[in-house]
Protein backbone atom coordinates (compact mmCIF):
# COMPACT_ATOMS: atom_id res chain seq x y z
CA UNK A 1 0.00 0.00 0.00
CA UNK A 2 1.34 3.40 -1.01
CA UNK A 3 -0.21 6.38 0.80
CA UNK A 4 -0.35 9.12 -1.71
CA UNK A 5 -0.33 12.26 0.67
CA UNK A 6 0.45 12.77 4.00
CA UNK A 7 -0.81 11.19 7.22
CA UNK A 8 -1.77 14.18 8.75
CA UNK A 9 -4.87 14.70 7.68
CA UNK A 10 -7.03 18.01 8.33
CA UNK A 11 -10.29 16.36 9.80
CA UNK A 12 -12.60 19.34 9.88
CA UNK A 13 -13.73 18.36 6.39
CA UNK A 14 -14.35 14.41 7.36
CA UNK A 15 -16.55 15.92 10.85
CA UNK A 16 -18.67 18.04 8.59
CA UNK A 17 -19.35 15.69 6.47
CA UNK A 18 -20.40 12.83 9.34
CA UNK A 19 -22.35 15.61 11.10
CA UNK A 20 -24.08 18.25 8.01
CA UNK A 21 -26.67 17.12 5.78
CA UNK A 22 -26.08 20.95 4.46
CA UNK A 23 -22.42 19.95 4.03
CA UNK A 24 -22.81 16.79 2.57
CA UNK A 25 -25.40 17.85 0.19
CA UNK A 26 -23.45 21.21 -0.82
CA UNK A 27 -19.95 18.92 -1.59
CA UNK A 28 -21.55 16.09 -3.48
CA UNK A 29 -19.81 13.25 -1.18
CA UNK A 30 -20.93 11.07 1.97
CA UNK A 31 -19.01 8.77 4.18
CA UNK A 32 -19.10 5.37 4.23
CA UNK A 33 -17.61 3.26 6.45
CA UNK A 34 -15.69 -0.26 6.21
CA UNK A 35 -14.17 -2.49 3.07
CA UNK A 36 -17.54 -4.11 2.82
CA UNK A 37 -19.76 -1.64 2.28
CA UNK A 38 -17.03 0.87 0.32
CA UNK A 39 -16.61 -2.26 -1.54
CA UNK A 40 -20.54 -2.13 -2.48
CA UNK A 41 -20.33 1.44 -3.19
CA UNK A 42 -17.79 1.23 -6.04
CA UNK A 43 -19.26 -2.10 -7.47
CA UNK A 44 -22.79 -0.15 -7.75
CA UNK A 45 -20.51 2.48 -10.09
CA UNK A 46 -20.46 5.39 -7.36
CA UNK A 47 -17.41 7.56 -7.99
CA UNK A 48 -14.61 7.17 -4.96
CA UNK A 49 -13.17 10.67 -4.28
CA UNK A 50 -10.65 9.72 -0.85
CA UNK A 51 -10.05 6.55 1.48
CA UNK A 52 -8.57 7.10 4.72
CA UNK A 53 -7.17 4.15 6.24
CA UNK A 54 -5.60 3.12 9.58
CA UNK A 55 -2.58 1.21 8.66
CA UNK A 56 -1.67 -0.32 12.01
CA UNK A 57 -4.82 -1.49 12.49
CA UNK A 58 -6.12 -2.28 8.79
CA UNK A 59 -6.77 -5.70 7.96
CA UNK A 60 -5.56 -7.53 4.60
CA UNK A 61 -9.06 -6.98 2.69
CA UNK A 62 -9.09 -3.40 3.96
CA UNK A 63 -5.28 -2.72 2.51
CA UNK A 64 -6.44 -4.82 -0.64
CA UNK A 65 -9.68 -2.38 -1.32
CA UNK A 66 -7.83 0.99 -0.56
CA UNK A 67 -4.81 -0.17 -3.20
CA UNK A 68 -7.83 -1.45 -5.72
CA UNK A 69 -9.67 2.14 -4.84
CA UNK A 70 -6.31 3.96 -5.31
CA UNK A 71 -5.67 2.22 -8.71
CA UNK A 72 -9.27 3.32 -9.79
CA UNK A 73 -8.49 7.14 -9.21
CA UNK A 74 -9.12 7.49 -4.96
CA UNK A 75 -6.65 9.57 -3.08
CA UNK A 76 -5.67 7.17 -0.82
CA UNK A 77 -4.41 8.47 2.69
CA UNK A 78 -2.72 6.37 5.25
CA UNK A 79 -3.70 7.61 9.32
CA UNK A 80 -2.73 7.13 12.80
CA UNK A 81 -4.67 4.29 14.67
CA UNK A 82 -7.30 6.20 16.22
CA UNK A 83 -7.84 9.35 13.58
CA UNK A 84 -11.21 7.52 12.57
CA UNK A 85 -12.32 8.07 15.92
CA UNK A 86 -12.16 11.63 15.76
CA UNK A 87 -14.40 11.82 12.54
CA UNK A 88 -17.21 10.60 14.59
CA UNK A 89 -18.75 9.01 12.27
CA UNK A 90 -19.85 5.91 14.59
CA UNK A 91 -19.12 5.10 18.12
CA UNK A 92 -17.11 1.92 16.83
CA UNK A 93 -15.50 3.56 13.87
CA UNK A 94 -13.98 1.13 11.45
CA UNK A 95 -10.23 0.60 9.78
CA UNK A 96 -11.27 2.31 6.80
CA UNK A 97 -13.52 5.29 5.55
CA UNK A 98 -14.22 6.42 2.13
CA UNK A 99 -15.43 9.29 0.98
CA UNK A 100 -18.08 8.90 -2.21
CA UNK A 101 -19.78 10.78 -4.95
CA UNK A 102 -23.92 10.84 -4.56
CA UNK A 103 -25.44 9.22 -6.58
CA UNK A 104 -28.40 10.07 -8.83
CA UNK A 105 -31.75 9.52 -7.65
CA UNK A 106 -32.58 5.95 -9.69
CA UNK A 107 -35.69 6.45 -11.54
CA UNK A 108 -35.70 2.64 -13.27
CA UNK A 109 -38.22 1.07 -15.13
CA UNK A 110 -39.56 -0.36 -12.62
CA UNK A 111 -39.64 3.08 -10.59
CA UNK A 112 -43.15 3.32 -12.35
CA UNK A 113 -44.68 0.18 -10.95
CA UNK A 114 -43.29 0.08 -7.23
CA UNK A 115 -42.36 3.44 -5.26
CA UNK A 116 -41.67 3.91 -1.61
CA UNK A 117 -42.49 7.63 0.30
CA UNK A 118 -41.47 8.03 3.06
CA UNK A 119 -42.81 11.46 4.87
CA UNK A 120 -40.73 13.39 7.73
CA UNK A 121 -39.02 9.91 8.72
CA UNK A 122 -37.05 11.76 11.56
CA UNK A 123 -34.75 8.51 12.43
CA UNK A 124 -31.77 7.91 10.48
CA UNK A 125 -31.23 3.94 11.16
CA UNK A 126 -35.71 4.01 9.95
CA UNK A 127 -34.20 6.08 6.72
CA UNK A 128 -31.95 3.73 6.45
CA UNK A 129 -34.17 0.41 7.11
CA UNK A 130 -36.57 1.50 4.84
CA UNK A 131 -34.30 1.57 1.66
CA UNK A 132 -33.00 -1.46 2.75
CA UNK A 133 -36.05 -2.89 2.76
CA UNK A 134 -37.68 -1.13 -0.53
CA UNK A 135 -34.61 -2.98 -2.31
CA UNK A 136 -35.52 -6.32 -0.98
CA UNK A 137 -38.67 -6.16 -1.95
CA UNK A 138 -38.26 -4.66 -5.27
CA UNK A 139 -39.27 -1.56 -5.29
CA UNK A 140 -37.87 0.72 -8.13
CA UNK A 141 -37.61 4.21 -6.53
CA UNK A 142 -37.78 5.48 -2.71
CA UNK A 143 -38.15 9.20 -2.14
CA UNK A 144 -38.06 11.23 1.50
CA UNK A 145 -39.81 13.97 1.45
CA UNK A 146 -40.35 16.70 3.66
CA UNK A 147 -38.11 17.34 7.05
CA UNK A 148 -36.77 13.74 6.84
CA UNK A 149 -33.32 12.37 8.29
CA UNK A 150 -30.97 12.81 5.75
CA UNK A 151 -30.27 9.45 4.42
CA UNK A 152 -26.71 9.99 3.39
CA UNK A 153 -26.47 10.40 7.43
CA UNK A 154 -23.75 7.58 8.57
CA UNK A 155 -26.41 6.07 10.24
CA UNK A 156 -28.75 5.66 7.78
CA UNK A 157 -25.65 4.70 5.03
CA UNK A 158 -24.83 1.65 7.72
CA UNK A 159 -28.49 0.50 8.36
CA UNK A 160 -29.11 0.41 4.60
CA UNK A 161 -26.58 -2.10 4.28
CA UNK A 162 -25.59 -1.21 0.47
CA UNK A 163 -28.90 -0.45 -0.66
CA UNK A 164 -28.85 2.95 -1.09
CA UNK A 165 -25.83 2.51 -3.62
CA UNK A 166 -27.70 0.68 -5.53
CA UNK A 167 -31.20 2.37 -4.74
CA UNK A 168 -30.37 6.11 -4.56
CA UNK A 169 -33.33 7.39 -3.04
CA UNK A 170 -34.77 11.09 -4.38
CA UNK A 171 -35.17 13.92 -1.89
CA UNK A 172 -38.02 16.44 -1.78
CA UNK A 173 -39.01 19.24 0.41
CA UNK A 174 -42.71 18.95 -0.71
CA UNK A 175 -44.20 16.05 -0.31
CA UNK A 176 -47.74 17.06 -1.81
CA UNK A 177 -45.92 17.89 -5.05
CA UNK A 178 -43.81 14.98 -5.05
CA UNK A 179 -47.53 12.70 -4.77
CA UNK A 180 -49.09 14.40 -6.99
CA UNK A 181 -46.30 14.03 -9.31
CA UNK A 182 -46.29 10.54 -8.98
CA UNK A 183 -49.85 10.17 -9.37
CA UNK A 184 -49.57 12.09 -12.59
CA UNK A 185 -47.10 9.24 -14.02
CA UNK A 186 -49.59 6.89 -13.23
CA UNK A 187 -49.47 5.34 -10.12
CA UNK A 188 -51.97 4.92 -6.98
CA UNK A 189 -50.58 6.59 -3.96
CA UNK A 190 -51.41 4.19 -1.15
CA UNK A 191 -50.97 5.46 2.85
CA UNK A 192 -50.12 3.94 5.61
CA UNK A 193 -52.44 5.00 8.96
CA UNK A 194 -53.18 2.97 12.03
CA UNK A 195 -56.67 1.96 11.76
CA UNK A 196 -57.84 3.46 8.65
CA UNK A 197 -58.47 2.04 5.83
CA UNK A 198 -58.60 -1.41 4.66
CA UNK A 199 -56.44 -3.97 6.19
CA UNK A 200 -53.46 -4.55 3.70
CA UNK A 201 -54.11 -8.46 3.10
CA UNK A 202 -57.55 -6.79 1.97
CA UNK A 203 -56.43 -4.01 -0.09
CA UNK A 204 -55.49 -3.73 -3.34
CA UNK A 205 -52.05 -3.04 -3.45
CA UNK A 206 -51.13 -4.37 -6.71
CA UNK A 207 -48.74 -2.43 -8.78
CA UNK A 208 -48.41 0.45 -10.59
CA UNK A 209 -48.42 2.26 -6.92
CA UNK A 210 -46.33 4.49 -4.25
CA UNK A 211 -46.67 2.91 -0.81
CA UNK A 212 -46.52 6.57 1.42
CA UNK A 213 -45.14 6.05 4.57
CA UNK A 214 -44.84 9.02 7.66
CA UNK A 215 -43.25 9.98 10.67
CA UNK A 216 -42.29 7.75 13.65
CA UNK A 217 -45.30 9.87 15.69
CA UNK A 218 -47.08 11.73 14.27
CA UNK A 219 -47.81 9.62 10.69
CA UNK A 220 -48.82 11.19 8.08
CA UNK A 221 -49.59 15.06 7.50
CA UNK A 222 -53.53 15.61 7.04
CA UNK A 223 -52.71 18.39 4.56
CA UNK A 224 -51.54 15.02 2.26
CA UNK A 225 -54.89 13.38 2.46
CA UNK A 226 -56.18 15.38 -0.75
CA UNK A 227 -53.14 13.41 -2.79
CA UNK A 228 -53.34 9.57 -1.18
CA UNK A 229 -55.91 7.30 -3.37
CA UNK A 230 -56.26 4.94 -0.74
CA UNK A 231 -55.50 3.93 2.83
CA UNK A 232 -54.41 0.66 4.38
CA UNK A 233 -53.29 -0.16 7.95
CA UNK A 234 -52.09 -2.80 9.54
CA UNK A 235 -54.20 -4.91 11.91
CA UNK A 236 -52.91 -4.60 15.53
CA UNK A 237 -53.34 -7.21 18.48
CA UNK A 238 -52.23 -6.48 21.63
CA UNK A 239 -52.53 -3.04 23.31
CA UNK A 240 -50.03 -2.26 20.66
CA UNK A 241 -51.03 1.63 19.54
CA UNK A 242 -48.78 1.48 16.31
CA UNK A 243 -45.73 -0.23 14.75
CA UNK A 244 -42.24 0.82 14.31
CA UNK A 245 -42.28 2.59 10.59
CA UNK A 246 -39.93 -0.14 9.32
CA UNK A 247 -41.62 -2.70 10.62
CA UNK A 248 -44.92 -1.53 8.95
CA UNK A 249 -42.95 -0.61 5.78
CA UNK A 250 -41.96 -4.14 5.63
CA UNK A 251 -45.17 -5.81 5.99
CA UNK A 252 -46.60 -3.55 3.32
CA UNK A 253 -43.64 -3.47 0.60
CA UNK A 254 -43.33 -7.49 0.89
CA UNK A 255 -47.25 -7.30 0.39
CA UNK A 256 -46.60 -5.50 -2.79
CA UNK A 257 -43.89 -7.81 -4.12
CA UNK A 258 -45.81 -10.55 -3.19
CA UNK A 259 -48.61 -9.61 -5.29
CA UNK A 260 -46.58 -9.04 -7.97
CA UNK A 261 -45.15 -12.59 -7.78
CA UNK A 262 -47.90 -14.26 -7.76
CA UNK A 263 -49.43 -12.03 -10.36
CA UNK A 264 -48.54 -13.99 -14.13
CA UNK A 265 -46.16 -12.05 -16.10
CA UNK A 266 -47.33 -10.69 -19.53
CA UNK A 267 -45.97 -14.08 -20.94
CA UNK A 268 -48.06 -16.03 -18.93
CA UNK A 269 -45.09 -16.91 -16.69
CA UNK A 270 -45.64 -16.61 -12.84
CA UNK A 271 -42.56 -15.36 -11.17
CA UNK A 272 -41.29 -17.39 -7.78
CA UNK A 273 -38.04 -17.04 -6.01
CA UNK B 1 -45.36 17.62 44.33
CA UNK B 2 -44.29 16.96 47.37
CA UNK B 3 -40.24 15.22 47.52
CA UNK B 4 -40.14 12.61 49.90
CA UNK B 5 -36.40 12.40 49.58
CA UNK B 6 -33.48 15.06 49.03
CA UNK B 7 -32.60 16.27 45.90
CA UNK B 8 -29.33 14.88 45.88
CA UNK B 9 -30.00 11.27 45.45
CA UNK B 10 -27.11 8.39 44.83
CA UNK B 11 -26.61 8.35 40.95
CA UNK B 12 -24.15 5.23 40.91
CA UNK B 13 -26.97 2.88 41.67
CA UNK B 14 -29.02 4.77 38.51
CA UNK B 15 -25.94 4.39 36.06
CA UNK B 16 -25.32 0.64 37.37
CA UNK B 17 -29.03 0.03 35.90
CA UNK B 18 -28.85 2.13 32.72
CA UNK B 19 -25.83 0.33 31.67
CA UNK B 20 -25.39 -3.18 32.67
CA UNK B 21 -28.15 -6.49 32.61
CA UNK B 22 -26.30 -8.00 35.43
CA UNK B 23 -26.95 -5.17 38.08
CA UNK B 24 -30.70 -5.09 36.15
CA UNK B 25 -30.87 -8.80 36.84
CA UNK B 26 -29.42 -8.92 39.91
CA UNK B 27 -31.65 -6.12 41.49
CA UNK B 28 -34.60 -7.19 39.28
CA UNK B 29 -35.55 -3.69 38.53
CA UNK B 30 -35.06 -1.47 35.26
CA UNK B 31 -35.07 1.62 34.17
CA UNK B 32 -38.19 3.13 32.39
CA UNK B 33 -37.86 6.68 30.92
CA UNK B 34 -40.26 9.94 30.46
CA UNK B 35 -44.39 9.91 31.58
CA UNK B 36 -45.69 7.83 28.69
CA UNK B 37 -43.48 4.66 29.36
CA UNK B 38 -43.46 4.76 33.38
CA UNK B 39 -47.77 5.02 32.90
CA UNK B 40 -47.69 2.25 30.48
CA UNK B 41 -45.71 0.38 33.01
CA UNK B 42 -47.97 1.00 36.10
CA UNK B 43 -50.96 0.41 33.78
CA UNK B 44 -49.60 -2.77 33.18
CA UNK B 45 -49.45 -3.83 36.57
CA UNK B 46 -45.79 -3.44 37.25
CA UNK B 47 -44.30 -2.70 40.37
CA UNK B 48 -42.69 1.52 40.19
CA UNK B 49 -40.16 1.47 43.34
CA UNK B 50 -38.52 5.01 42.74
CA UNK B 51 -39.69 8.01 40.53
CA UNK B 52 -36.76 10.85 39.34
CA UNK B 53 -38.34 13.63 38.84
CA UNK B 54 -36.03 17.07 37.57
CA UNK B 55 -38.95 19.66 39.35
CA UNK B 56 -37.49 22.59 36.66
CA UNK B 57 -37.76 20.73 33.65
CA UNK B 58 -41.12 18.62 34.36
CA UNK B 59 -44.05 19.54 32.88
CA UNK B 60 -47.64 19.17 34.17
CA UNK B 61 -47.89 15.45 33.35
CA UNK B 62 -44.89 14.17 34.39
CA UNK B 63 -45.50 16.15 38.08
CA UNK B 64 -48.92 14.64 38.48
CA UNK B 65 -47.57 10.90 36.90
CA UNK B 66 -45.04 11.37 39.45
CA UNK B 67 -47.71 12.21 42.77
CA UNK B 68 -50.01 9.49 41.20
CA UNK B 69 -46.99 6.56 41.02
CA UNK B 70 -46.08 7.82 44.49
CA UNK B 71 -49.73 7.90 45.93
CA UNK B 72 -49.21 4.03 44.57
CA UNK B 73 -46.19 3.44 47.08
CA UNK B 74 -43.31 4.76 44.80
CA UNK B 75 -40.67 6.81 46.48
CA UNK B 76 -40.61 10.77 44.51
CA UNK B 77 -37.57 12.18 44.20
CA UNK B 78 -37.21 15.17 43.48
CA UNK B 79 -33.77 16.39 41.19
CA UNK B 80 -31.81 19.39 39.55
CA UNK B 81 -32.28 19.78 36.19
CA UNK B 82 -29.64 18.15 34.04
CA UNK B 83 -29.32 15.04 36.85
CA UNK B 84 -31.12 11.97 34.67
CA UNK B 85 -28.52 13.57 32.12
CA UNK B 86 -26.12 12.14 33.73
CA UNK B 87 -27.55 8.61 34.89
CA UNK B 88 -27.01 7.81 30.69
CA UNK B 89 -29.39 6.09 30.06
CA UNK B 90 -30.01 8.24 26.84
CA UNK B 91 -28.85 10.62 25.11
CA UNK B 92 -31.46 13.18 25.21
CA UNK B 93 -33.21 12.14 28.88
CA UNK B 94 -36.90 12.98 29.64
CA UNK B 95 -37.46 15.02 33.19
CA UNK B 96 -38.85 11.42 34.73
CA UNK B 97 -37.02 8.20 35.52
CA UNK B 98 -38.56 5.38 36.64
CA UNK B 99 -37.12 2.35 38.45
CA UNK B 100 -39.42 -0.31 38.16
CA UNK B 101 -39.36 -3.75 39.06
CA UNK B 102 -39.24 -6.49 36.28
CA UNK B 103 -42.04 -8.34 34.99
CA UNK B 104 -42.28 -12.22 35.20
CA UNK B 105 -42.50 -13.52 31.45
CA UNK B 106 -45.67 -14.32 30.62
CA UNK B 107 -47.26 -17.77 29.27
CA UNK B 108 -50.54 -16.74 28.51
CA UNK B 109 -52.84 -19.25 27.01
CA UNK B 110 -52.05 -17.75 23.54
CA UNK B 111 -48.60 -18.62 24.43
CA UNK B 112 -49.00 -22.02 23.53
CA UNK B 113 -50.03 -21.40 20.11
CA UNK B 114 -47.72 -18.30 18.96
CA UNK B 115 -44.27 -17.41 20.07
CA UNK B 116 -41.34 -15.08 18.69
CA UNK B 117 -37.48 -17.05 19.48
CA UNK B 118 -34.76 -14.29 18.90
CA UNK B 119 -31.14 -15.99 19.31
CA UNK B 120 -28.65 -14.30 19.92
CA UNK B 121 -29.85 -11.01 18.59
CA UNK B 122 -27.33 -8.60 19.41
CA UNK B 123 -29.00 -4.43 18.93
CA UNK B 124 -31.05 -3.38 21.54
CA UNK B 125 -32.79 -1.41 19.45
CA UNK B 126 -33.71 -4.84 17.06
CA UNK B 127 -35.11 -6.51 20.52
CA UNK B 128 -36.90 -3.64 21.64
CA UNK B 129 -38.62 -3.49 17.76
CA UNK B 130 -39.07 -7.36 17.79
CA UNK B 131 -41.22 -6.77 21.38
CA UNK B 132 -43.12 -4.35 19.88
CA UNK B 133 -43.76 -6.26 16.65
CA UNK B 134 -44.39 -9.65 18.74
CA UNK B 135 -47.31 -8.09 20.52
CA UNK B 136 -48.74 -5.91 17.53
CA UNK B 137 -49.10 -9.42 15.91
CA UNK B 138 -50.48 -11.45 18.68
CA UNK B 139 -47.78 -13.40 19.63
CA UNK B 140 -48.32 -14.62 23.57
CA UNK B 141 -44.88 -15.17 24.23
CA UNK B 142 -41.24 -13.69 23.51
CA UNK B 143 -37.60 -15.45 24.07
CA UNK B 144 -34.37 -13.86 24.09
CA UNK B 145 -32.05 -16.59 23.78
CA UNK B 146 -28.68 -17.19 24.02
CA UNK B 147 -25.76 -14.31 23.76
CA UNK B 148 -28.35 -11.62 23.33
CA UNK B 149 -28.93 -8.03 23.94
CA UNK B 150 -30.67 -7.02 27.78
CA UNK B 151 -34.29 -6.62 26.34
CA UNK B 152 -34.82 -4.21 30.01
CA UNK B 153 -32.12 -1.95 28.73
CA UNK B 154 -33.13 2.12 28.19
CA UNK B 155 -32.56 1.56 24.55
CA UNK B 156 -34.87 -1.97 23.92
CA UNK B 157 -37.42 -0.59 26.19
CA UNK B 158 -37.79 2.40 24.65
CA UNK B 159 -38.23 0.28 20.98
CA UNK B 160 -39.88 -1.85 22.32
CA UNK B 161 -42.77 1.59 22.82
CA UNK B 162 -44.19 -0.50 26.60
CA UNK B 163 -44.85 -4.16 24.71
CA UNK B 164 -41.83 -5.35 27.39
CA UNK B 165 -44.90 -4.12 30.48
CA UNK B 166 -47.52 -6.28 28.49
CA UNK B 167 -45.22 -9.36 27.05
CA UNK B 168 -42.69 -9.46 29.31
CA UNK B 169 -40.25 -11.42 27.46
CA UNK B 170 -38.59 -15.12 28.68
CA UNK B 171 -34.20 -14.54 28.67
CA UNK B 172 -32.67 -17.98 27.86
CA UNK B 173 -29.50 -19.13 27.71
CA UNK B 174 -29.50 -22.38 26.51
CA UNK B 175 -31.16 -21.47 23.00
CA UNK B 176 -31.40 -25.61 21.89
CA UNK B 177 -33.35 -25.91 25.62
CA UNK B 178 -35.57 -23.81 24.59
CA UNK B 179 -36.72 -24.52 21.36
CA UNK B 180 -37.25 -28.23 22.58
CA UNK B 181 -39.38 -27.09 25.37
CA UNK B 182 -41.24 -25.44 22.81
CA UNK B 183 -41.60 -28.42 20.65
CA UNK B 184 -42.29 -30.41 24.07
CA UNK B 185 -45.04 -28.63 24.01
CA UNK B 186 -46.69 -29.14 20.73
CA UNK B 187 -45.55 -26.09 18.68
CA UNK B 188 -43.63 -26.20 15.11
CA UNK B 189 -40.51 -24.54 15.40
CA UNK B 190 -39.91 -22.71 11.87
CA UNK B 191 -36.75 -20.92 11.18
CA UNK B 192 -36.10 -18.37 9.49
CA UNK B 193 -32.38 -18.33 7.25
CA UNK B 194 -31.95 -16.24 3.87
CA UNK B 195 -33.01 -18.55 1.10
CA UNK B 196 -33.50 -21.63 2.79
CA UNK B 197 -37.31 -23.78 2.70
CA UNK B 198 -40.09 -22.16 1.19
CA UNK B 199 -41.13 -18.65 1.13
CA UNK B 200 -43.28 -17.41 3.49
CA UNK B 201 -46.36 -16.59 1.44
CA UNK B 202 -46.00 -20.74 0.56
CA UNK B 203 -44.73 -22.07 3.55
CA UNK B 204 -47.26 -23.32 6.66
CA UNK B 205 -47.30 -20.84 8.85
CA UNK B 206 -50.65 -21.62 11.04
CA UNK B 207 -50.42 -22.27 14.79
CA UNK B 208 -49.22 -23.39 17.06
CA UNK B 209 -45.88 -22.64 16.11
CA UNK B 210 -42.86 -20.74 17.39
CA UNK B 211 -41.23 -18.41 14.95
CA UNK B 212 -37.11 -18.53 15.26
CA UNK B 213 -35.13 -15.59 14.03
CA UNK B 214 -31.40 -15.01 14.76
CA UNK B 215 -28.25 -12.82 14.72
CA UNK B 216 -28.24 -9.98 13.05
CA UNK B 217 -24.91 -10.79 11.12
CA UNK B 218 -25.08 -14.53 11.73
CA UNK B 219 -28.44 -15.67 11.71
CA UNK B 220 -29.28 -19.10 13.19
CA UNK B 221 -26.56 -21.48 14.35
CA UNK B 222 -26.09 -24.50 12.46
CA UNK B 223 -26.14 -26.26 15.90
CA UNK B 224 -30.04 -25.27 16.18
CA UNK B 225 -30.80 -26.95 12.79
CA UNK B 226 -32.24 -30.35 14.40
CA UNK B 227 -34.54 -28.37 16.11
CA UNK B 228 -35.94 -26.55 13.71
CA UNK B 229 -39.50 -28.40 12.40
CA UNK B 230 -39.25 -26.09 9.04
CA UNK B 231 -37.30 -23.64 7.61
CA UNK B 232 -38.56 -20.37 5.72
CA UNK B 233 -37.78 -17.08 4.26
CA UNK B 234 -38.64 -14.00 2.72
CA UNK B 235 -37.73 -14.01 -0.86
CA UNK B 236 -35.22 -11.14 -1.71
CA UNK B 237 -35.05 -9.01 -4.95
CA UNK B 238 -32.51 -6.45 -6.30
CA UNK B 239 -28.85 -7.29 -4.56
CA UNK B 240 -30.10 -6.92 -0.88
CA UNK B 241 -28.48 -10.16 0.40
CA UNK B 242 -30.63 -9.90 3.39
CA UNK B 243 -33.16 -8.14 5.74
CA UNK B 244 -32.95 -6.53 8.99
CA UNK B 245 -33.76 -9.10 11.57
CA UNK B 246 -36.42 -6.40 12.45
CA UNK B 247 -38.03 -6.27 9.16
CA UNK B 248 -37.62 -10.11 8.40
CA UNK B 249 -39.82 -10.75 11.61
CA UNK B 250 -42.49 -8.37 11.36
CA UNK B 251 -42.57 -9.47 7.61
CA UNK B 252 -43.34 -13.09 9.65
CA UNK B 253 -45.25 -12.36 12.67
CA UNK B 254 -47.90 -10.33 10.53
CA UNK B 255 -48.21 -13.21 8.03
CA UNK B 256 -49.18 -16.15 11.03
CA UNK B 257 -51.84 -12.63 12.62
CA UNK B 258 -53.06 -13.05 8.54
CA UNK B 259 -53.25 -16.99 8.78
CA UNK B 260 -55.02 -16.72 11.78
CA UNK B 261 -57.53 -13.81 10.79
CA UNK B 262 -58.44 -15.97 8.28
CA UNK B 263 -58.84 -19.38 10.21
CA UNK B 264 -62.40 -19.57 11.08
CA UNK B 265 -62.39 -19.44 15.08
CA UNK B 266 -63.95 -22.86 17.01
CA UNK B 267 -67.09 -21.58 16.38
CA UNK B 268 -67.16 -20.83 13.24
CA UNK B 269 -66.88 -17.16 13.30
CA UNK B 270 -63.88 -15.57 11.18
CA UNK B 271 -61.88 -12.65 13.50
CA UNK B 272 -61.01 -9.37 11.51
CA UNK B 273 -60.12 -6.45 13.25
Amino acid sequence: MVPLTSVRPRLAPLRRLARSAAARRADGVFLVEGATLAAEAAAAGLGVREVYIEGARADEDERRLGDRLAGAGATLISVEAGTLARVGASVTPQALLAVVERPVASASEEAASFVLVAVSVADPGNAGTLLRCAEAAGAGGVIFAGDAADPYGPKAVRASAGSIFRLPPALSQDPLASLNDLRAGGLRTVGAAAGRGLAYDRADLSPPLALVVGNESHGLPSSLAGSIDEWVHVPLGGQAESLNVGAAAAVLCFEVQRRRRDAPAADGTVLDR
